[in-house]
């Protein structure tokens, strides 16, 4: 009996943003197989599964991918409907390449659902839309931690210091105030607007705004927080919204 | 009587791939505001609702932006629960902050229902992730058309045509032949691989892969077509797909 792997997207965490799809994928699996990014109230979903973790921590060092690998096929060689389930949308800096050549390889049928991006989420949480009609065209999400945690020695710098582009970067707090050097550095202004949204949609969401040079400070005095974070900078529509905490290191204007 | 606007977004156009949010909002809504870029069988789910087509078509210059925010207030002030319903998700290329400016200067109580975005949804039927660990560790989104319908004038080639970055571009069919000459001038290998996403999810889905100087060929030569299209280029994973077709003009490999 051939079994069927579902990469489901769990979204930002909160249940009410699960696509249909996913949700009838929980509701239906035999076994789901969750980092430890994804949230309880998203996996309360999957009523019938037995729930396995399986551990990753997106920017830390990962020696299990290929042990990851070898446990998505053991449950589907053995019949049973996998979720393989993702935070944010499964596409995004979240090692799927690796999980959907492994199936393939092993000739075992799947699907892929995609997901509420953690992106969306916090600009939507923020009430700030992600691109501009005149001023922030180009939207751009980096990795703010290579395999090793350190920001990656290979950057675009010409793309990633452009005050006319919204830049996201993903796993980036603690390479940060390294990023904002080198941003500032290569041109952007010091003032140029930044957001860091943590725990987007969970318990214990917080989103702080400040400047490039703001938040490069609060994070070198405060360290990370150990929440998964997003944070932004660019262009950012100024809307206020309760939502947001201002933060003082960044309150230059 | 308050009225309310759930700003929400449609995702790709799948039912399916609706948040539970957004198909709960379509469900309570009073009135529906939709773009002609939703689909049919999205606006089934607001089944009590009136269904006001407002007629935006991206990519096309729109005297309208006024009339929209207008017709929101006017519902809104009316005291109903107004869904202004976007494709994809709300917060990239569609005008969200001039509605939400409009929204919140008339002291009207909102709310932003982030979705599935259609990059996310053409990735995941294509089977080809955004990222890649160590090829792609960038992605950036972009619009090929300004408000005039024209490819925008200031790019940064530096960031777009860089072979390090997986870049999409939104609204792009008819511009896409000019760009990737730009691209090529400014280092982009005419072999870079390029994908073409049209009515994802939806009726009539069609995914064709190629380079992008294949793409930019084909594109020259048939012209747009009448779906909406997201064009892919930059390493993208080499994963065969049933649902991928191979545009023999890009098949210099």
């Amino acid at each position: 009996m051939a079994g069927f792997v579902s990469f489901v997207s769990s979204g930002p965490g909160d249940p009410e943003l699960l696509t249909r799809r996913a949700a009838d994928r929980l509701g239906a699996a035999d076994v789901v197989l969750y980092d430890d990014l994804s949230s309880g109230p998203v996996l309360a979903m999957a009523q019938r599964a037995e729930l396995v973790p399986v551990g990753k921590r997106a920017g830390r060092p990962s020696a299990k991918q290929e042990a990851v690998n070898a446990l998505i096929l053991a449950h589907a060689r053995a019949g049973r409907h996998v979720v393989r389930l993702k935070s944010g949308d499964a596409g995004m800096f979240g090692r799927l390449e690796e999980e959907l050549a492994a199936v393939r390889g092993a000739g075992i049928a799947f699907e892929i659902v995609p997901g509420v991006s953690s992106v969306n989420a916090a600009a939507a949480v923020a009430g700030v839309p992600l691109t501009r009609r005149l001023t922030a065209r180009r939207v751009q999400y980096l990795t703010g931690a290579d395999v090793t945690g350190k920001l990656p020695s290979e950057l675009n710098w010409a793309a990633i210091a452009d005050p006319h582009a919204v830049t996201v970067v993903f796993m980036g707090q603690r390479s940060f105030p390294e990023l904002a050097a080198g941003l500032i550095a290569h041109g952007l202004p010091p003032e140029t607007p930044a957001m860091i949204a943590e725990a987007v949609t969970q318990h214990g969401q917080r989103l702080r705004r400040s400047t490039v040079a703001g938040l490069a400070a609060a994070l070198r005095r405060d360290g990370p927080s150990p929440a998964p974070a997003l944070i932004f900078y660019g262009p950012l529509a100024e809307i206020s919204d309760a939502a947001v905490e201002w933060l003082a290191a960044g309150a230059e204007d």
